[in-house]
Order: C-alpha cells, then sequence, then structure tokens
C-alpha cells in the first residue's frame, strides 16, 4: 500500500529528465491501478460522479460481481488513487485529487 | 497491436463522464504499459533525450538484459506510445505526443 502523501507530488514532467527507480516504482503502481478495464471503468465512474463521490451502490454495473467491485475498487485505494469513507450503511469513494494530477502532470508533454 | 489514429483523441477528462467500454479497454492498455517500472523508465528515457528521440544503444542501462530491454521497447510501441525507426545499425524511438498528450488529458481534473 503506498502512501498518499509520500506518493505527492512525485514526478516533473516526462519530458523533463529521466525517472529515478524509486519514483518509476511508485509511478508504474500508480499506472498499473488504471491497467484493468474494469478498473478504469470504476475509477471513471467515481470521477464523474456528481460531487466527485460516488456510493459502492452507485457504481456497481460494470458486469462483474461485487466482490470483484470490491477487490478492484480495494487497488484503487492502495494505489491512492481513490479515498473512501463509511457512512451508514454504504461506503463511499472519492478520487485523490493531487494524486491522480501529479499523474496527469508526469505525462504532460506541453511544459 | 493498437491503431495510433484509431486511439487518439479517445477521450474526454475522466470527470467528464464515465468511459464506455471500448475507451475503457484501449486507454487501460495504454497505462498498462507504463505499469512496469523498468518500461516505465524507458519511456522516460526516451521522452526526456535531447531532440525527444533516442537511440537503443543510449537508454539500455536500466539494469536488465538486451533482450528484455528489446522486449519492453516492443510493448510500448504495440500500445502506441513509441515509434520507433531504424537509422544503418540503429533503432531510435521516439515519443508519440499524440497518445500520450490523450492520457495526460484523460486524468486532468481542471476541466
Amino acid at each position: 500500500m503506498l502512501d498518499t502523501e509520500a506518493v505527492v507530488p512525485c514526478c516533473p514532467p516526462i519530458t523533463a529528465g529521466e525517472l529515478s527507480p524509486e519514483d518509476a516504482e511508485r509511478m508504474s503502481a500508480m499506472f498499473k491501478a488504471l491497467s484493468d478495464p474494469v478498473r478504469l471503468r470504476l475509477f471513471s465512474k467515481v470521477a464523474s460522479h456528481a460531487g466527485g463521490e460516488a456510493c459502492v451502490c452507485d457504481i456497481s454495473d460494470v458486469g462483474v460481481s461485487q466482490p470483484t467491485v470490491s477487490h478492484h475498487l480495494k487497488k484503487l485505494k492502495d494505489a491512492g488513487l481513490l479515498t473512501s469513507e463509511r457512512r451508514g450503511t454504504w461506503v463511499y469513494y472519492k478520487v485523490a485529487p493531487s494524486v491522480v494530477a501529479a499523474m496527469s502532470a508526469m505525462l504532460d508533454l506541453r511544459v
């Protein structure tokens, strides 16, 4: 499990210089979290949900079982891309904006 | 192997709406290409090399064998993130800017 605070901000734009082996380990783990189509769809459902937050009950229609959904959400959380909070019966997921922004900035070739 | 022309531009920012299953397949394949630390280092070496282009001879010092380097570079090419050209003895690699920009834009939460 990555520590979100330690991960952000990791990396300058990829054109600015080559990644250290340590930064490559950290960033590749984040890309890995988005490397599965179902996981990427779950992530996009959370990110595009009203208020930037979604209940697991809102996003589970991705054609896989509930335990598989939970497994994928845990992977996204472990990679630092989502945070979660239990409120009553449901767990709510939110995008971790600074982590996702770090990934976007790393791939930003305009700089 | 993905067709680069078909891939770009794929996707609006992830906050704009949820990805279709088809777009999720395509984008997750690109993230998968960057999900290995050695592959991500090779990619960053090409992207940060003078002129945005690197000979395989310039970037092979990542602590793995030459066949493994070639394997990783092929994966990056197949995903559409790098292009290559043989000139004389060497193969030169370049970042495919539109593909990488599409990935960055998809993760851009500012929009």
